[in-house]
């Protein structure tokens, strides 16, 4: 789907990126975050609450819904956006990453991958007609290859073997995907760049993708145990290999100064689970650094998480209050300190876009992540 | 407070009664069902999600809140409402009922209770003075007086000596409310109707109690454990004995059915946290009955749990989605299930005060029992 993606602006001192990608479920203005719903569900947040909040696009998981419920049940039931009551647009990744993860006797062939559930033991096999037809029955509106993800650290063999089969699996996945109309009604496939630490791999393999036009690019491999400055180092050696006129989007990351430092290397994209994952035990961001809000310091603090933040959280609960729920294991906690994480990356990629648009992103990012990483937060 | 209590319409067949509340944060419309907010919080609900639903008052447990956080943090944070986002009306209990239940080495003197904390073990101490004082800390608009509720099955002698105390501490609590102002500034406070299995001890208890002129009286010493004909027969022997001008309750009631068999009675006002409680195990409520989501049946059910029912849940949520959610342990299931269960015990709260209103509550609750009872609910 060629122009589904617009480059609005591009920053003169870094290689962020302004843009806009067209979905069959609205735009999404870019640089943008993307909660996770793994299950068919943002964890403890109502498709209202995400919209209260800005959200724009959504993820969702191929390898946990296609084993439960099951991607026919939610094809029955008219897709992913039907079934979990969300009518923007919704990436699903191919469940490769998962069944690397967290499936047991992991078989990987040349066809794709035979393992055993870790639900019920069930064996299922994934190869790249399998991961576009469960992600059409999903209703996705941008699917991902099936690939394969070299662990950290690699060997360069096995890191070559993984990158050349993970890039046979992606022509196969986009020829599927034209093959069965998935890309005609107006959806879209993003390739996926493996090649571990390796600069040359990496560069080799986004260029073999690259001439595939991919209608999006994934930058993959990454926070899978590597140090932070290895991490930043794979996104900038692979961002400038990938088609400027396209998406670039990097897997399962990260901390709010990571995303920032991504965005000032030319990624558009991204997603995480830890907002969600560290609200549920009383971890919230602020412009100061994390606070944990467990901690005795807060037991009658009056304050808002963050004052001034525009989310219900912010504009109706003491530091105090949100200490007590979570001190007394309440399941609204959980709601609440995921409304305000899932907002604060929200609004900081808010703020991303507009002094992209203003021209001083260089200068504001150094700045945000100083404040950031050198404040103490009380 | 007297007159904060209008009595608009006696049902002409029952004893079913039409009122208004009035409180310091407005007005109860009843019969009405309150949702407990144990801890400072009904449980998976936000307070829009309960102002959503129609929630006009809810209630708070003086025991838990005065444990964690304790009483004097919430009155420095401005109260519980302030403290937990509700501008509605609440009512508190007293503590009582939550000391025989949870708290170890109780002690009962004349003068009050001392107790070990269920969380800590700290020693206690709550006698009618205190659980007042707690309870304006708290800003609890209507307030309970402390009581010793006997245990089921009871010997005549030890219930006598619990109803005899309840009524000293009843006098003593509404002598503390006059001295302290807590009456004065529009707070009320509800006696509460001790006596067993014993008609003679529950009339002589709510006579001695109606001549303090209390602004309410709540029915306590039901759902003890005692069966359901003994249930109904108790607030049937003690609801007459209590003033008609005066707001009626009944402690920790009930089923669907019950809530109607009880109004029928001269009931205005009921809290369970069972609503809240089954729909964290998968339980919804329907006119036809309850249904478990979890069953088998339901895994590609499209039907929302009850059709026209107009809550958010209803409006935009599968069967099917709410079973898988609950299978796979979401916290959204929570949320989803309390919204759709606790707005079914609303709505028919407010279907009954149409039918008190409209002249023909008798027949319509006699329908309403048999169909939920008798139908088989898919």
């Amino acid at each position: 789907m060629p122009g589904a993606f617009t480059l609005l602006k591009t920053d003169p001192a870094t290689a962020a990126r302004r843009g806009r990608l067209a979905t069959r479920h609205g735009a999404v203005e870019t640089p943008e975050f993307m909660p996770v719903g793994t299950q068919g569900t943002v964890k403890a947040m109502t498709p209202a609450q995400l919209r209260e909040i800005g959200a724009q696009i959504i993820l969702g998981n191929t390898y946990h819904l296609n084993l439960r419920p099951g991607a026919e049940v939610i094809r029955g039931l008219g897709g992913l956006h039907a079934f979990m009551g969300w009518d923007g647009p919704i990436l699903t990744d191919s469940g490769g990453f998962q069944v690397f993860s967290l499936a047991k006797l992991r078989q990987v062939g040349d066809d794709g991958i035979t393992f055993q559930s870790h639900l019920d033991g069930a064996t299922v096999f994934l190869g790249p007609r399998q991961v576009i037809e469960i992600q059409r029955s999903l209703d996705s509106d941008i699917a991902m290859v099936l690939d394969e993800c070299p662990p950290w650290p690699c060997e360069r063999d096995a890191c070559l073997r993984a990158v050349e089969r993970s890039r046979r699996w992606a022509g196969a996945c986009l020829a599927a995907a034209r093959a069965t109309g998935f890309l005609a009604d107006g959806r879209q496939v993003f390739a996926i760049v493996q090649g571990s630490v390796f600069d040359d791999v990496r560069r080799e393999a986004a260029a073999a993708l690259a001439a595939l036009d991919f209608p999006g690019y994934a930058i993959g491999g990454v926070s899978v145990g590597e140090p932070e400055p290895e991490m930043l180092r794979q996104v900038a050696v692979t961002a400038p290999c990938l088609p400027a006129a396209k998406p670039r989007y990097t897997m399962g990351l990260g901390t709010p100064p990571q995303l920032l430092k991504m965005i000032a290397l030319g990624v558009d994209l991204f997603d995480c689970v830890m907002p969600t994952r560290v609200a549920r035990n009383g971890q919230v961001f602020t412009p100061d650094g994390p606070l944990n809000l467990r901690n005795e310091k807060f037991r009658a603090d009056p304050r808002p998480v963050v004052a001034g933040l525009d989310n219900y959280t912010c504009r109706h609960f003491s530091r105090a209050y949100l200490r007590h729920l979570s001190l007394a294991n309440e399941m609204l906690v959980g709601t609440l300190l995921t409304i305000h994480n899932l907002h604060f990356y929200l609004d900081l990629m808010r703020q991303a876009r507009a002094h992209i648009e203003a021209g001083d992103y260089a200068a504001w990012h150094r700045g945000w992540i100083e404040r950031y990483e050198s404040a103490s937060a009380d």
